[in-house]
């Protein structure tokens, strides 16, 4: 087989067969294809793009670069979440304890942040001793006693991905929805979860700024899932505005264990509740009701248990920020907007966020929106308070924000938090 | 300036601004920009195209990377000439000095053969002590005295050419013509001549196998003439059966030669004149009917003095092939076709050819097509004479030549030589 074959037949339109896509990614994962040509064929993707069947066996191919996490006999059923990513995203934090509360197995592989949307890892980290790195055998066995896991993926884990991806993001070919759901999926189907919610976000906050181009991702998610057997939902959810009230690391940790306790902003609780609905549908546990579940506080112990299986105190003090800079609103009215993106631009400057992938985070920056779409302001309420221990940042924070809220006399329709669900 | 913008806005469909032309190329030129980021950007143009504004601001980027020529002061009218390449395509032996008699002066910065299309260098240096590297003083020089050279490309020319050409070849983007286009005239602007005629072949035995293939290359090469203020000429020719009746080295300049002494193939003398006519004609020389030079043997003088001018001998013995193989014809009737394509790879096999840049060739195998379409044969006449020095090698010519030519009962219409002509 010869790399210039392969990238010939995709840059004139044709289906790549089953062994052109095994050989090509296996050769590109042994330095036998070379980067070039890699980035040729993946241009070829992104412009002529892949059909189902071609973006599932690439998924395949990637998956058999490396190995597959085998937790053993857990005794329930695994299920796993994905999300998109998006802005003040801590879904995963109070959903895992909750369905694990609710009889279902949670391994949640996750990453970190870069950009402007936030990683759980970083926002755990901010947990006095928490850690992210676990052996297989400590994921299986947290899994069989506390039922949930969250934690770095493992260097095995289908490592063409790790390297593809390094490449599509220096060569302008991220944006190709075959390969983005590849690169999602292998990643999950390697983990090993029998089912999978996939919670796809549209708007100015997510990867995928149009419900039309979520819908298509998250079609194309869900076409994978099917193809390799795996119980696969996708949930097509709005990040036009930032969920909850807490952007940042630690901001967001005090806030998810908020709604462990029952109270929390009503959206974080209404998504997580949806999510936790479907994974038990998925998992065959739907008995339970995850609503009053997490309305009783009774996932806040399986919280507590989680945090400390990994080293983390979940009792001790969060970090705080040495310097708070609050946003005032400029006349009486009512919120009408709050740009998803400008906020998570904000805290990324504020230093709850990396530009580089080897950039530190600080534990304690982001931002709090005070006030969200639909509530009624008076001149000089805070609306937005600003964190930080380089107060320096605060200006280019203050730049970002600048034009992503607007006040005025009526209250705007408020769009659905939950667009869609694609089975 | 950022690769991935550049990247991006041709993946997008956006026009490339003369700042990121100039950029990109110098960047990937320098090493700044990397392989796998001119890779994508190759194949974004390759699927997007590129316009002639666009054309040509990536040669004249091309062109700046490296030197141009500098020949002084010649005193007559320097004009160029450049074929896309085919199978027994000499033509550049007897039109340099046939040019040359004319009046013009005509600095012939050549190339070697790889594939199946021959190199004008190897062809030469099939003559005894004929050699093609030249200084730039010693081409000015013989330009002055003789009026035609026909040498290597200098190293310093379009250096970043030469880098894009060997990535191109290695991640499937050849078959761009903006990319062609550009890298043909990028050369040929840093020669530095006043006018330019292009023998753009379309066939079997060519780069573009279908005539509105070739005519689109045609038309993008004299548009960057145009807009470099290049006096260029663009003739569409067929390439379906090859020129002339040899194809290799030596035969094929043994065939120039007569063709020099005003013999030779009728298509030969018929594609020299007409270029050379568009040449005089381009430099202002048209008073002087090279026709007539040619029959009159005019030029042949002009050709000796060239050729010793490089240090070879004219008059010396060329090498004769130690294995000779004739293909008779099965049965009465007229020779139907012959494929330019089946011949070409033919000699290449047998030695005239190379598969890599580095492989030497034989100076004396080749093809001699001893008789063309529309001549009458009888059963056992020789049609195709096969010459090496490797006589293991026949067979591999002879499979290629399996079905590459047909006898039937009745002439084929002829078609024209000349196609068109793209001014």
């Amino acid at each position: 087989m010869d790399a210039i074959d392969v990238i010939r037949a995709k840059r004139d339109r044709q289906r790549l067969s089953d062994e052109q896509i095994d050989w090509v990614v296996d050769a590109y994962t042994r330095g036998v294809v070379a980067d070039e040509q890699m980035a040729a064929l993946a241009m070829a993707i992104l412009l002529n793009g892949m059909d189902r069947a071609e973006t599932a066996r690439w998924t395949r191919a990637m998956i058999s670069s490396g190995e597959r996490l085998d937790l053993g006999a857990v005794g329930r059923p695994l299920v796993d979440k994905h999300s998109t990513g998006g802005v003040g995203d801590k879904i995963t934090l109070p959903l895992a304890p909750l369905v694990a509360t609710c009889g279902a197995a949670v391994p949640q592989l996750s990453g970190r942040g870069l950009g402007h949307t936030g990683g759980t890892l970083d926002k755990l980290e901010s947990i006095p001793g928490w850690r992210a790195q676990l052996s297989t055998s400590e994921i299986a066995a947290q899994l069989r006693d506390v039922g949930a896991v969250i934690c770095a993926t493992t260097p095995g884990l289908a490592p063409a991905d790790r390297k593809l991806y390094a490449l599509r993001d220096v060569t302008g070919t991220v944006e190709s929805v075959p390969l983005i759901a590849s690169s999602i999926m292998s990643k999950k189907i390697a983990e090993g979860a029998d089912a999978l919610v996939l919670d796809v976000k549209a708007g100015s906050g997510a990867f995928m700024k149009s419900v039309p181009q979520a819908r298509e991702l998250a079609a194309a998610l869900v076409g994978i899932g099917v193809e390799h057997g795996l119980r696969t939902t996708a949930v097509l959810t709005d990040m036009a505005v930032p969920l909850g009230r807490a952007v940042g690391n630690a901001v967001e940790v005090a806030e998810a264990v908020e709604v462990l306790r029952g109270s929390g902003p009503t959206d974080v609780v209404e998504l997580t509740v949806a999510l936790a609905r479907e994974m038990l549908r998925l998992a065959g546990a739907s008995g339970v009701n995850p609503a009053e579940v997490l309305a009783s506080g009774g996932a806040y112990e399986t919280w507590c248990r989680m945090i400390a299986a990994q080293g983390g105190s979940p009792d001790a003090p969060l970090p705080e920020a040495a310097h708070r800079h609050v946003v005032e609103a400029p006349a009486d009215g009512v919120l009408q907007s709050l740009d998803a993106y400008a906020v998570g631009v904000a805290a990324w400057r504020l230093g709850a966020g990396r530009s580089r992938k080897e950039d530190p985070v600080q534990h304690a920056a982001g931002v709090l929106c005070l006030v969200k779409p639909g509530d009624t302001v008076e001149r000089g309420q805070p609306l937005l308070e600003l964190r930080t221990d380089t107060p320096d940042a605060v200006p280019a924070a203050l730049a970002a924000l600048d034009g992503g809220w607007r006040i005025g006399d009526d209250a705007p329709p408020a769009p659905p938090l939950i667009i869609d669900v694609l089975r």
